[in-house]
């Protein structure tokens, strides 16, 4: 059945056909909207768009992934903030013909990766578009915390990560050129795996800022440089590069570095943490923060904006 | 200069560009995520999305009729909860080649409706499309009370509205017939007016179920007919006319009531209210709950679901 025979109220049961309630939800999907619970007297909340042909291709990644993959950048977003993601809305534009199942697959998706952190799908929106288009926004609790900003960073900081970085850039790149492995760079580019607890970790750690990789390591550490108003020193040889980082580039003849500095979507955190305070479990250190013009520094070279990607630009 | 040359960032800015603090925002635009008070400890959140060519023509909208319009659908459902709209963030697909002042005056106008009720545009994504996409996220506070769900009518009460019936699909059927006036019509299916106050009324009055009249009277109020349980009885020598629409009719040698009672994207709102409390101000009462097939009954004729429009089917 495609999604035109199917209508406007059944699309939207199948999006949310997987609600089960909680207990942090007062009023679920099916009314004019949601309610959900806000213990903490705030909301933290976050919105991203993804589009078929940009964001994702149906040949390369299944129905199951892409709704893995919308829901994971939204709650990575949350945890950068050091919050709890809570609840999630679909906006969902797909084609008359469409096969329903593939919204379906979509919806399971999105509600397996909410399952991970505790959140909940409690409302949603579907129209008629031509191209694939899945607007996600989802809400988090800070649990009494203040909110871990971009702005906190102070020269003396240690800059850390924790997740992947890179992965989800080989992944494309193999894809790219008509391969599909190794599997496992695949795979992170088609449901990258945030390290969602590291946020809330950092949090409880006094980290002073946070950010989500979603556009590149450099790209993304350097809006916490400028929002800071300090200079982020990054040593390359403290950046990981795993071995089917390295393999995949030897096979490329390709620097696994370029992957690891400037790749994007692979949802990793970085945060800078006062020295003296050792890191969370999870984090690496990558770096430091030192006095000096708003901006990145890798191994001592100050490194300009062409090092993570412009959606519109590149 | 076009969308392509100004790049994501300045695009996000542009979105966000009228966004002005206010004490219930503790973090605003530019960081992963926003912060909002939720001083009840809950949040309502609703979304919807607008795609262009078919929620609106460029030829017959400007872009600040379209950002109000777009933020006021979704304002309109959080009135519908009882709730008051706090904040808004904003998903956007747009064409590289589009003039950047079309999304300058977009934002513009999704601010402008934002400040009849208080809310602030706290985020937003930007990503390329075909088709110029918008979806909106907005959060809402119920200061306490319940929220006003679809479920509480109960036979003995009210139906009242509050509120345009007709308007919007009068000035869509004067477009599509490739006149311009009724200028008054065609500008209420540019910008819906919704009565934003009166959801709070009519949850304090001790309304026991409302909707926000989206796809057309019989079509959204069969909602809360459905999930109350109930029969909800209209009288049609209830609903008011208005001079324009009688005009208009007139000239198309068209029924106005077929407009007022199946025409969608006015934002009016629907209520019940126990019949012995009164109606509270700006809601007139257009019919009765009773006992019966959960459904909706217009002059003692029951009516079926065609009654309004669904986006798939028709």
């Amino acid at each position: 059945m495609d999604v035109g025979e199917l209508g406007e109220f059944g699309l939207i049961d199948l999006v949310t056909q997987r609600f089960s309630s909680a207990s942090h939800v007062v009023v679920g999907p099916g009314d004019d909207a949601a309610v959900v619970q806000a213990p903490d007297g705030h909301v933290v909340i976050s919105t991203d768009m993804l589009i078929e042909g940009r964001h994702f291709r149906r040949d390369w990644s299944s129905a199951h992934d892409v709704g893995r993959k919308a829901a994971a950048q939204n709650l990575a977003d949350i945890a950068a903030m050091g919050a709890v993601p809570t609840a999630l809305v679909v906006g969902l534009g797909v084609p008359a013909t469409l096969d329903a199942a593939w919204v379906a697959e979509l919806s399971e998706g999105l509600a397996t990766e909410c399952e991970l952190v505790g959140a909940r799908i409690v409302g949603g929106d579907v129209v008629r578009s031509e191209a694939i288009t899945i607007s996600v926004t989802v809400l988090g609790d800070l649990q009494g915390r203040a909110a871990v900003t971009r702005t906190g960073a102070a020269p003396g900081d240690v800059v850390a990560v924790a997740g992947r970085l890179g992965w989800a850039a080989a992944g494309l790149a193999i894809l790219g050129r008509g391969f599909r492995s190794p599997r496992v760079l695949v795979d992170a580019h088609r449901v990258p795996e945030p390290p969602y607890a590291a946020g809330i970790a950092a949090a409880l750690h006094g980290a002073t800022s946070m950010i989500d990789i979603s556009d590149g390591l450099v790209s993304d550490v350097r809006h916490i440089a400028i929002a800071s108003g300090c200079a982020l020193h990054i040593q390359s040889n403290l950046l990981v590069v795993d071995a089917p980082l390295a393999d995949a580039a030897a096979a490329f003849n390709a620097d696994p570095l370029t992957w690891v500095l400037t790749g994007g979507d692979d949802h990793a955190l970085v945060a800078t943490f006062p020295a003296k305070r050792g890191l969370p479990e999870g984090f690496v250190m990558i770096g430091d923060v030192r006095e000096g013009d708003p901006g990145i520094v890798v191994d001592g070279q100050a490194v300009d904006s062409l090092g993570g990607w412009d959606h519109f630009r590149s």
